[in-house]
């Protein structure tokens, strides 16, 4: 007999709940110390889940590290999505990306903290900020906007400067993050071919608010 | 009685040997997977030193792995300084650093898996090229060669930008790295005040040899 779809319901749910609950460990472990020697057996113990069924999930604990940077990523990301969601202009969407992240520093500490405990290659593998800068550059050059050569080297410098700035401000708290952001979203569309003056202008304009 | 000069010279001697061998074992963890989880114990019979001696070197494991990443860079850094030697204008100093690096990339393959597996917070606080470049962002923004409002952030760009680009270069070895660079460093060198013009002029001067 096959399964009921309430049945099949339940058990969905209760699959993707332990999925969560090893993520939620892992991201833990990240935001604490950045030591991923745990074993897979403590992990689990943390996750309040059964040993076994971690292989149903994942197929090593780098795998389990790399899903969990992704979904601090992924949330740090839709934190900025909320409020860019009205604006068409990829250069305002670039500096808005940029300015909104000091709020979501301030708002998600574990999420920073995280970043600055995990290995570089593993965040740059994951999804977070960059899918949505490649589409707000790839628009840019497209429309004239942007005028750069090369948008894989452009995206690679967009990525690697809001980075530093992320771990910059998880170390140096006495740095004005609303202002450095500024800074950093003005020299950006320079770069990107804004002349300085509307470089400046577009990084100074008013935040939408979250729709 | 004191220690003979010799005596002391062998002891300094010997100290340092076992201080570098313990870096050594923790650059290799880190080149092969970047998972810190071995016991300093381990990390001991690795480097083939004594467990008592480690403490007499490092207070902590994060303080071996924080000084391991700190070897690699300053070997990366002194590999680039050899050839910047002869160069006094910032910006061709600021764009040879980033077209040298993929000459380092690909000549220290170890360095790049170090940097891919280390934490972000760690590369960060290393030394490597950040004060290279903040002397050569000082220099060019007092020079009036560049003109950037804020030489924290313009530094936190640079570095940032270098790393997404060694990354890039690590898990994409099909990208020309040489083009990769020499478009970065036309982008930056533009970022930082100088006419695209210029900046493509100053990215494609040819290379010093190593001094």
């Amino acid at each position: 007999m096959p399964m009921s779809v309430s049945l099949r319901n339940r058990y969905e749910r209760r699959r993707a709940e332990t999925r969560q609950a090893l993520v939620r460990a892992a991201r833990q472990i990240l935001a604490e110390s950045g030591d991923t020697g745990a074993s897979i057996h403590a992990i689990a113990e943390r996750a309040d889940v059964g040993f076994g069924s971690f292989y149903n999930h994942f197929t090593s604990k780098p795998d389990l590290f790399d899903a969990a940077v992704d979904d601090a990523m992924e949330e740090y990301a839709r934190a900025i999505d909320k409020h860019l969601r009205g604006l068409d202009d990829p250069a305002e969407r670039v500096a808005g990306g940029v300015r909104l992240s000091a709020r979501v520093a301030e708002s998600h500490p574990e999420i920073m903290r995280i970043l600055c405990h995990s290995e570089l290659g593993r965040i740059c593998a994951s999804r977070g900020l960059a899918p949505r800068a490649k589409r707000d550059v790839e628009q840019g050059i497209a429309s004239g906007r942007f005028s750069v050569a090369d948008p894989v080297i452009a995206l690679t410098t967009l990525n690697g400067s809001l980075l530093a700035l992320l771990e910059l401000w998880s170390n140096k708290p006495e740095v004005d993050s609303d202002r450095a952001a500024g800074a950093m979203a003005e020299m950006l569309l320079h770069m990107l071919g804004l002349s300085p003056d509307e470089a400046r202008d577009v990084a100074r304009r008013s935040l939408p608010a979250a729709a």
